[in-house]
């Protein structure tokens, strides 16, 4: 990579900037929304991630001189156009889910206004951005769910593009995932990271008991030993008397879990290692490990399937316009109409109603919301049905995250990441049981336009 | 992104190193192999990409005073480790497949030889890159067979991370798309960019024509104007009105494509718009391009399938350590060998067996290929095999990418993109006609072990 971020964007992005300033709608100012028409097929909710990295991308988005030589040389746009972009700060409004917010159907999970030249050029960006990190959290938030609170390590970095992997990493630790073996998931955002070692650290080695010493030597007893590359029991058997009984724990990489686990736990146990750990990382996904709930599993490395949002690479997202002024002033709620990918226009907000037990009942996404911001007279709402009785809310769901261009401070950077974890697991808290049912099916809570 | 590449890495390959080097295992020169056990589920053959990228990253891989001092901090690796770090540079061979080969399971795509540590750090680096590339290009490929000559274009960008984008053009482009929407895949690889504008630019003007004669002053009539944003036939009669029969080409991004392309054929020549050309973009994979043979569609454009692999986001490949030497100098097969996940251990090279037609018959991996790299005996044995008649040949697939760090700067940049472009199209001449099957089959020839 050479040069900033600007030119990770479809060419038409620019073109429709330039065709715009031409003609004199580009400064009309315009309202973006982005939201996802439907639920990948089967799944019972979504889990909002990106948010973070997005508005620091935004933040730091510029047109440097090489992208504009390379516009200029390749003739993209016109001259005038590249000093328009020369200029170009975003310094606009956004709105949205809080990161690691649940969403459905219709959620209008990202509100974007200012010019429509400003607020165009995001487009890909934006999409980018949160349709990866959402298939990611997604996926990781339905294994989390089965993991009956036993840790689960992210590993997928080797299964899907370098830098996409580090977006992976952070996108599971925000859907509850424990850690990462990707170093620099660790560096840029705080995950913790783990891991040990691999097969062929043990083939390096003249005998499998060489390999153990070697590396309880380098990272003492409490390390986890991997002992499936010749014969799990001698494995096992080499690993204890290698590092005693205290050994932190075994990693199992292959074979037919729950038979494998429970001869595993029974022999360590007979060993009198018992406090000695059980992790598994074979080729896992929600299926798997909720297919381990009974067995003595302590912890689960995830790899392929949480990186590629098992079954769903990409939730999907879109970012359409939905209103703008009109030359007097107005403002205009517009959508496509023909046949299909209809959407529907006008700015949005949204409230998620519960009933008298917190229990997410309905998404309730309300169509233009006129000159008031979203997130504004929603919270009013909301306090005004609270006050009437307990036995039923309206929770806010679209919330500030750009003033004029300043993104709110709290979601970026490790703590931006660790406030997403939390609020997924507050999110997660609310959905009704039938939503962290693995079969297929329908969205757990219906999405209804007011 | 702050710093290098270095921590674009799995934890687990740090520690390995720092308690090899601790246990004097760390030189052990060794031979680690990049394959993949099987091809994608119902897949006939793979499409290899990303071995120019990779060489560049192994190139430039550097620990940095950043990098170097998070490591420090964590406590990853023991100090003496951060020294050699500090000094990394790969030293050792690399062979493997020409990128835009096609590829069967087991092939020996990558084959790194170096001391135990050196190779062994770049495997999260290496698999990384091989799999997502590789599984976009077998994706694209497939699509590349059915579209019959008429040209593709790459728009998945905001349905992958931003970065993988990048990526996804570049192996696409190879696998014989033409065109990408990604600027910085243009910038970097140069992949030919497309784009004029999405529904947004209709919606933002008070009519469908103010914005087709914005768009046609701004980019002129050779344009390709989106007419499906309030009702198609009408915006096929404007497009017309606005740009004259010259105009370049309309795109169709819903509808049912087979009879909305028919109807829009026959209307632009009853407008005597006879050269006016049909792209159409909706949704698209192999099946869909393959269901519009038959129609006067003149290109395509594909988005979410194609940047995510057409439901194989992976490719699946591994990193195994197959030899390494012992502290006499003498070399050791190794490969894991419990229950599951065998790998066949040894040094490889690989011919493909063709017929008296030059259609490929057999991928032949011969084991244990000794002291003579990859590439060098294989020459021999091909041209042996051809001079004894024309009724069969062996190619030889595993040519040298690296010799002693240096890589091959052919594979290198937009030329390198370009040769491995050139490289696949000729590995399709090759294939035998079963291989270019959409429906689910077997690998399209038998890989054999010699």
């Amino acid at each position: 990579m050479t040069g900033s971020a600007a030119l990770l964007t479809d060419r038409y992005e620019l073109t429709m900037v330039d065709a715009a300033l031409q003609s004199g709608t580009a400064e009309r100012e315009s309202v973006f929304e982005a939201f996802a028409r439907r639920l990948p097929e089967g799944r019972r909710y979504g889990v909002v991630a990106g948010t973070g990295r997005m508005l620091q991308l935004i933040t730091e988005y510029r047109f440097d001189d090489p992208e504009l030589e390379w516009l200029r040389a390749n003739e993209v746009v016109r001259p005038a156009t590249l000093d328009w972009l020369a200029d170009y700060r975003f310094s606009g409004d956004i709105w949205g889910y809080r990161e690691g917010e649940a969403y459905f159907p219709g959620s209008p999970l990202v509100t974007v206004q200012g010019s429509f030249a400003e607020a165009v050029v995001l487009e890909t960006l934006i999409l980018s951005v949160l349709n990866y990190d959402s298939a990611v959290a997604s996926a990781a938030a339905r294994m989390s769910s089965v993991a009956l609170g036993r840790p689960l390590a992210e590993m997928g970095s080797r299964r899907t593009n370098e830098r996409s992997a580090i977006a992976a990493a952070r996108a599971a630790y925000i859907a509850g995932f424990d850690a990462t073996s990707n170093l620099e998931a660790g560096r840029t955002w705080g995950v913790p990271t783990m891991g040990t070692a691999a097969h062929a650290f043990t083939l390096l080695h003249d005998s499998e008991a060489d390999a153990f010493r070697a590396q309880v030597e380098a990272m003492g007893p409490d390390t986890t030993l991997l002992v499936d590359t010749y014969d799990i029991e001698r494995g096992v058997a080499t690993a204890i008397e290698v590092a005693g009984t205290g050994l932190g724990a075994v990693r199992i990489d292959s074979g037919d879990l729950p038979t494998v686990v429970a001869d595993v736990r029974r022999q360590l146990d007979e060993l009198g290692a018992v406090d000695t750990r059980i992790t598994v990382t074979s080729d896992l996904d929600e299926f798997l490990i909720a297919a381990l709930s009974g067995s003595p599993v302590d912890a689960f490395g995830v790899g392929t399937r949480v990186a590629t949002g098992s079954g769903h690479p990409a939730a999907g997202m879109v970012y359409k316009l939905v209103a703008r002024r009109d030359d007097a002033g107005a403002w205009v709620d517009v959508a496509k109409s023909s046949a299909q990918k209809v959407s529907v226009g006008g700015r949005k907000h949204a409230v998620r109603r519960l009933d008298g037990t917190r229990t997410a009942r309905e998404e309730v996404v309300i169509v233009d919301a006129g000159e008031a911001a979203p997130g504004e007279s929603g919270a009013d709402a909301a306090e005004a049905t609270e006050a009437a009785g307990r036995s039923q809310t309206e929770r806010d769901l679209v919330v500030p995250l750009m003033r004029a261009g300043v993104p709110d401070e709290r979601w970026l950077g490790p703590d931006g990441t660790r406030l997403a974890r939390e609020q997924r697991a507050a999110a997660m808290q609310e959905l009704p049981i039938e939503a962290f049912r693995l079969g297929a099916g329908e969205a757990a809570i219906p999405t209804t336009y007011r």
